[in-house]
């Protein structure tokens, strides 16, 4: 390992936890339509251009891992329909660092093809990274990673 | 389309857009490496477990993308070693957010191995998503997406 930490490794690291349930190409286009509210095999496949074997893959598996859950809807003939769980809903953030990092560094040049509005204040927002305690904007030369509880414990 | 939106397809969303230049797997977990200063190659392999093969051609797509710059630190033999440019830094609130999402909903149980310090205020820290008008946290709920200036033109 490099001198800046030998704490952790793929096994207990939350980025790459994550990328294993979530870092599958179509995944996140997927949960980006679940987040406009799309719910049906038919709608995730027409909007997002995916082969219909590999939606039903990325389906199976964000459904076994209580990302989304699938309800039946209609009972002759059966028919079902995929909805965000809590756990799903909390994926927010991750999208949005996504579309804000594309909209920036990869976007259109007309500009970006959505705009967010906050609800609460009713005006137009970029959602803003800031410190929980301080309240400060934060970039990456804001931050310094420490050992966590999760840390390996030191080889000696 | 659905009837929710029908203004953007993977071809002008920001988020597919950035898929296309990260989403590989792996690429991730090299960008992870870069923000903690990792720099050179043998490094990177070592501390990500990935195949040379396979690392190569992700660092020379972060290269091509202007993610990554190659720079020679040695001449005889010549050496190069991979630094996050600006675009590149941007990034982080991705890497946070799978981070999050992570050390939420797929953590090891005694917790986290990583936390984070902000130099400002010299607190542990939870980046927090807050509305750039008014402030206030924000979650997916709180969020209405609208038509921004790069939208396909309806159809008539």
């Amino acid at each position: 390992m490099t001198p800046d930490r030998d704490w952790f490794t793929n096994e207990n690291c939350s980025v790459a936890r994550t990328l294993e349930i979530i870092g599958e190409r179509w995944t996140m286009l997927v949960l980006r339509e679940a987040f406009y509210r799309v719910r049906r095999f038919e709608d995730f496949q027409r909007n997002i251009g995916v082969a219909r074997n590999i939606l039903s893959a990325r389906l199976r598996t964000l459904v076994e891992h209580g990302i989304l859950e699938r309800v039946k809807y209609q009972d002759r003939p059966p028919r079902f329909e995929y909805r965000l769980t809590e756990k799903g809903i909390d994926l927010y953030p991750i999208l949005i660092a996504l579309m804000q990092w594309g909209d920036r560094h990869a976007g259109v040049e007309t500009g970006p093809p959505v705009v967010l509005e906050h609800r609460g204040c009713g005006k137009q927002t970029r959602p803003t990274l800031v410190c929980s305690e301080c309240g400060e904007p934060i970039g990456a030369r804001d931050m310094r990673a420490k050992r966590g509880p999760g840390a390996f414990l030191k080889e000696a």
